[in-house]
């Protein structure tokens, strides 16, 4: 099987290549597991990385935000960026300080965005909604025009994302795997907890089923 | 109680000042929780946002990597940058898509890294291992020169760092408050679970307390 090599110089994994993949079905899987995303910026020849919520609808990574908000303003106007999701799966411990690491699975995704209005604004908002809490949006009321107008939605194309994916146990020097030092993985996993309840919700509203089966 | 104001101006929180802090104490409560960083740093024109790990020692931020990683040449060469660390607490559950968020920790140093040497370089690399680790340096061997050598570890001061934090309930509108929709906040943690030991462990090997003991 051939797999899909890097489809920009910019976008081609520097480090660890042999880590590195590029076929759409891996940046998909890793996008749809996210909670947050970094999006880096550059403003005055100043980077700035801000974490925030991701989406995606078929070929786009979309991110949303504040009409009013530098980043959003910088993103819709086609400002060059770069949009990383990380998932966290474990510690590699290592039996030296060199060798130790962690596992991840990581995107990162280069591009200019463009801005998204009408009909696939709203249903980019929903689509927000539904990925972090699936089920929602039937649940709650419409958005406003004016709740509409007050944000912003920019998309990117996934033309330049690269994943990097490190797994499995510790690669050690040969001579360490004689040392009676321990080594293996200390798994990690962001997790959800017991939902709490708004104090002021309204008494007799029970929890609907959506809020405790959240994947995550 | 009068608390710190931003220390510069490309420093100081755009969106929801109210939730900015500029104490050193929030600062690196925040860093010393943190598992990885995302290091935004810019190559011709276009940001990189890669993520890493992150280690404090008092008023620094200590970021390391391959001597020939690109990231790690220009974070020692000074270039701009920003790391930014984020802590996810939560997702917020609102009565309106539009007032749905998370609830979070972040961090964000702006600024120019200089370059680690000599013994500063190994109690930064010990501080990497038992940020992550806590009791593993006493564990295993001292890093070799050449490992030293392939390594490059970059400090960034905390003169320029912004503490936003995000937590508590939803903030509806007031009419929402009446509608019958559950709303709360889904708690969120990353979180440890049972240490897998590597399957190349001599026999006998146990595994220390302290790798069970880990904070996450």
């Amino acid at each position: 099987m051939t797999r899909p090599s890097a489809p920009s110089a910019r976008s081609k994994v520097r480090r660890l290549r042999e880590l590195a993949r590029y076929d759409r079905s891996s940046v998909n899987a890793i996008l749809d597991e996210a909670t947050v995303c970094h999006v880096g910026f550059v403003d005055e020849g100043q980077p700035f990385v801000i974490p925030t919520a991701i989406a995606r609808i078929d070929d786009h990574a979309y991110i949303h935000g504040s009409r009013v908000s530098r980043m959003l303003k910088q993103l819709a106007a086609g400002s060059s960026a770069c949009i990383t999701v990380t998932l966290l799966d474990g510690i590699v411990v290592a039996r030296s300080a060199f060798n130790s690491s962690m596992n991840y699975r990581s995107v990162v995704i280069l591009g200019s965005g463009e801005k998204v209005t009408g009909e696939d604004k709203k249903i980019a908002l929903d689509a927000f909604t539904e990925h972090l809490i699936p089920g929602r949006t039937a649940d709650i009321r419409v958005s406003r025009s004016k709740e509409l107008a007050a944000t912003t939605v920019v998309r990117f194309g996934l033309g330049e994302a690269s994943v990097k994916i490190s797994e499995g146990p510790p690669s050690d020097e040969k001579s360490d795997y004689e040392s009676n030092v321990w080594a293996g993985v200390i798994p990690l996993r962001l997790q959800s907890g017991k939902p709490q309840p708004d104090p002021r919700l309204k008494p007799g509203i029970s929890m609907p089923a959506y809020i405790g089966k959240r994947k995550t």
